[in-house]
Parts: C-alpha cells; sequence; structure tokens
C-alpha cells in the first residue's frame, strides 16, 4: 500500500467524472499515460472558462474520445 | 486569406516539430482539436524541463503515438 501511494504522488487527478462534456465547451484535451511517478492514465479536460476537469479513462464516451483525437473536429458554434 | 488568418487566431503552435520524442522525456500530451479559432489539430507535448513542443500531427510516429493514446503505458526509466 506504501509502495502504491508512492507510485501515485504525482497523479493530478483526486477524482474524476463520468459525465459527458459537450466539445463546445471545451479547448483541449490533455493525456497523461501511465508512468512511474502516476500509475494511471488521467485524461484531463481544459474548458474554455479555463477550468480543468478530470475524465475516468473507463467511461464509454471518454473511450471513445481517446481514440477519435487523431480526427477531432468540432463542430463551429451555431451562428 | 484574411479569412483564413482570423480562424487561426488562437492557434498555439507557430512551428511544429517531425522530431521523435522520447516517451521517458515527457509528462503529457494536449490535443487541440479543429476548432472555429484554430482551424488545424494541434498536439503539444509537455516536457518534464515544462518546455512546451509542438508536433507535426501528420508525422507517422505522432499519427501513432494519437492512435495508442487510450492505452499508453511509459516504460519505467532503467534503474
Amino acid at each position: 500500500a506504501l509502495l502504491e501511494a508512492n507510485g501515485n504522488l504525482s497523479c493530478r487527478c483526486a477524482k474524476t467524472t463520468r459525465a459527458f462534456i459537450s466539445p463546445s465547451k471545451y479547448s483541449s484535451i490533455e493525456v497523461r499515460p501511465v508512468g512511474s511517478s502516476c500509475r494511471r492514465l488521467e485524461v484531463v479536460i481544459k474548458l474554455k472558462s479555463l477550468e480543468r476537469v478530470c475524465l475516468d479513462p473507463n467511461t464509454p464516451w471518454v473511450k471513445k474520445l481517446l481514440q477519435d483525437l487523431p480526427n477531432l473536429r468540432k463542430k463551429e458554434a451555431p451562428q
């Protein structure tokens, strides 16, 4: 348990959300790969309000978002 | 041309690199989807040195990196 705690010292996300966030609400997606200093994949969305929200990487819509990243296009906001 | 310029006012990357960056050198990957304020996909890597580097999203190793994001694991540094 101590080892695991040490291995997660530099994790960013204390808690994550499964709630869907519309692409019109965020400007970027940050992915922090599993590494020696945080032993879980972290996905952080930066909202246009500049707030950051941690997503649960195992939630279906987040998985799909990650898969779609190479070709991601956001719909333009309606005029 | 003017329209295009306006559409790219909030792009972050003035230039990008195709050079390979080892996973041991960076802590996160930020993806900025195509949107109304920047009409290209931008991929920004945050190095452990805290420097940010813009990657060319059309370079093969970067494409593969984006595809692998959902399952990305970094190898631990050798002891």
